[in-house]
């Protein structure tokens, strides 16, 4: 599966056409969506499968109502228990990932997940590195956990920021760590994870990539890279709904490190509730307290979605849609494309600076057409291959072009 | 309110009596229980609330559904965005707790919450005192804690655990904080937190209480005891469902304090994506990351239960509802009660050893009386007051009776 190749200025027709042909077409129809609304907002909020609201009547009523506790154990033979949900939502997430299933702890926010990988990752660091080197437009909580753990522990690195482009040349011998996100939540950069990687590798420092925008958006391959450690969020390309649980990816040789917020869902035997803390095989020890049930088996039916997603049609698809975006609103002059161009550089997101960036969503908003401002001047619209089609880029372009003459008259 | 005076040995007729007497009566019809189970496990899993599978319908289909990514913010005049949803929680918990809603944070897990708890008390200890002390019993998941976090510190102090009844001596100098749990999960055994803390207090030792089979069950007054800190469980007797979100207590005079788990919910002003971590006013900056709102409505609705609930009245019940129990089993040879018979030392939950405790206890969730086992030999049974009846007592201790009788033949 390629990315279809576009005219240089699609019409409608053509884009018609694409969806026409477009093998993931089927897949808008199990998801809710508002009637009168565009949505390019799911690298923010994943739109509703429709398959969700039914899983949570039968875990609120069978399973907490009438189940009530035995439900912790119930069906444990077909790993329907609740015991077993964050292995079982680590099962999904396995294949979109490129990860064993026994490398994931599902569970917690992406914040609390991205204390469990620094701290780990900050154990099994060469002895003497004492930078955690970081990309300095990074997600603000994950400049804010690395803060965080650093007082924590006396000060005793220094948290290294620089542009996202100076990385590569920063990856020195004093480096322990770098913790990335691979597609910068504004401009929609996607970094080059397997060579960044590793040259890390290669100068032995330790990685942390943070999957919020990649994972559901395209295919990736943390055991191909040679990852050591990522996150993830389940609310965003995952559609686990608002605040879904985030994850924990720690590579197979790490596994036995230290787990610093160790509960007693990470215990080897949890019910035998010994004094002394013994970790559970595998990324289970990485699970800390009580799954949060209902959060959690939102995401777990969220993620049948893509069972039967061909994750290169998914990216390619991705990039049709954001060719596409990018290529009607090329001709307006108040808009300053910040994405890349080139492919390989590109999430699945596309962003511009604007000069009333603020003002201009609130009016796309207004007329349906859902995109996010970021600070200071940025207008961000994210494509979910699932349930965006070509037909709404272009009428979501028509809508940019509206707003953005508006504000030039 | 007074504890109602018992016959030595109750009748059925007493018990409806004091059921059709019962202050609380209606409360349980706020509950969906299911037919044929008298449910003695709310201290473990509450009840599903009535009005919590309505509330979860709209939040998934209203809020998440159509409303998407503009529920973060949308109704925040009425305090109904979801970006409020963990203060309007505290709200609704600070009563039940002798707190201020400034005081607590609302997410995550207890563990995690116990994480946060440690490293604050630790950070505003005493300088030099390296013990930290705890009930040799306490619940595993706060061993663990301090296991994990004592080890990210270098093992920089000792985690000493002596039996409940030797904590008051051991509250020396050398000890930083001392964290307990008020009920026994075991036991049932409730500690004097008033005393306790101020003991702990006169010797320069700081307080971390779990509340975990507290809240809801009695009146909590965390300001009358001046504790320090405290932890708690949304989904025993708060009935927020399975694994509902924990919450922390920081005692004002400590909310400056050091905040290791730094996310971005928990900054002064998180959309700023600000690079620096400026925690937010009060315990709010103790909100890690984005919460499960799923997860957490259903704890939002699920406390509403308690707004026209007299605490007094409530522990009166429960008083009355374990001294049932106790009566009515007291003469089984099997059977040896090791909840304490004084009030003051009870929470609302009554255990016993029996010799073949965990066969007993698959015979009783067998025919509907739903309790735990507790390894090595524990059956115990909590009782809610605001759903378990006085009948239901009578009921619950006749199958007892059958079972251990049935077990002795």
């Amino acid at each position: 599966m390629t990315t279809p190749v576009l005219p240089k200025m699609p019409t409608l027709d053509n884009l018609h056409d694409l969806d026409a042909r477009d093998p993931l077409r089927h897949k808008k129809a199990q998801f809710v969506l508002p009637g009168g609304v565009i949505y390019l907002d799911g690298n923010s909020l994943g739109a509703l499968p429709g398959a969700v609201p039914e899983r949570l009547q039968r875990v609120i009523h069978q399973e907490w109502g009438d189940a009530l506790i035995r439900s912790w154990t119930a069906h444990a033979q077909e790993g329907r228990d609740w015991m077993a949900l964050p292995d079982r939502v680590a099962a999904k997430l396995a294949p979109l990932i490129g990860a064993d299933a026994s490398e994931i702890a599902v569970g917690d926010s992406t914040s609390v997940n991205l204390f469990k990988a620094l701290t780990s990752a900050l154990h099994v660091a060469a002895p003497g590195r004492r930078v955690i080197l970081t990309d300095a437009d990074n997600f603000p909580t994950d400049l804010y956990v690395a803060q965080g753990l650093n007082s924590l522990l006396g000060d005793r690195y220094e948290l290294r920021r620089v542009p996202a482009a100076d990385v590569a040349t920063h990856l020195t011998d004093e480096v322990a760590v770098v913790m990335l996100t691979e597609v910068d939540y504004r401009t929609g950069e996607r970094l080059d994870m397997a060579g960044l990687t590793a040259q890390a590798c290669a100068r032995g420092v330790l990685t942390i990539w943070d999957l919020a925008h990649s994972a559901g958006a395209f295919e990736v391959d943390l055991t191909g890279a040679g990852a050591d450690f990522a996150v993830g969020c389940g609310y965003k390309y995952l559609n686990g709904g608002p605040g879904a649980p985030g994850y924990l990816y720690v590579a197979r040789r790490h596994l036995d490190t230290r787990v610093a917020l160790s509960g007693w869902m990470g215990h080897a035997d949890p019910f035998e509730m010994a004094r002394d803390y013994v970790p559970a095989r595998d990324a289970r020890r990485f699970v800390v307290g009580t799954p949060m049930v209902l959060s959690l088996s939102a995401l777990d039916t969220a993620l049948d979605v893509f069972a039967d997603v061909d994750l290169a049609e998914l990216r390619a698809k991705s990039l049709g849609l954001t060719d596409t975006f990018m290529s009607l609103l090329s001709g307006d002059p108040d808009l300053t494309l910040v994405t890349p161009l080139d492919h390989a550089r590109r999430g699945s997101q596309v962003s511009f600076r604007h000069p009333q960036a603020k003002e201009a969503m609130r009016r796309l908003v207004e007329r349906g057409v859902i995109g996010d401002f970021r600070t200071p001047d940025i207008v961000r619209f994210g494509f979910t291959p699932l349930y965006v089609s070509y037909a709404d880029v272009y009428h979501a372009a028509q809508a940019v072009l509206e707003v953005a003459g508006e504000l030039r008259a």
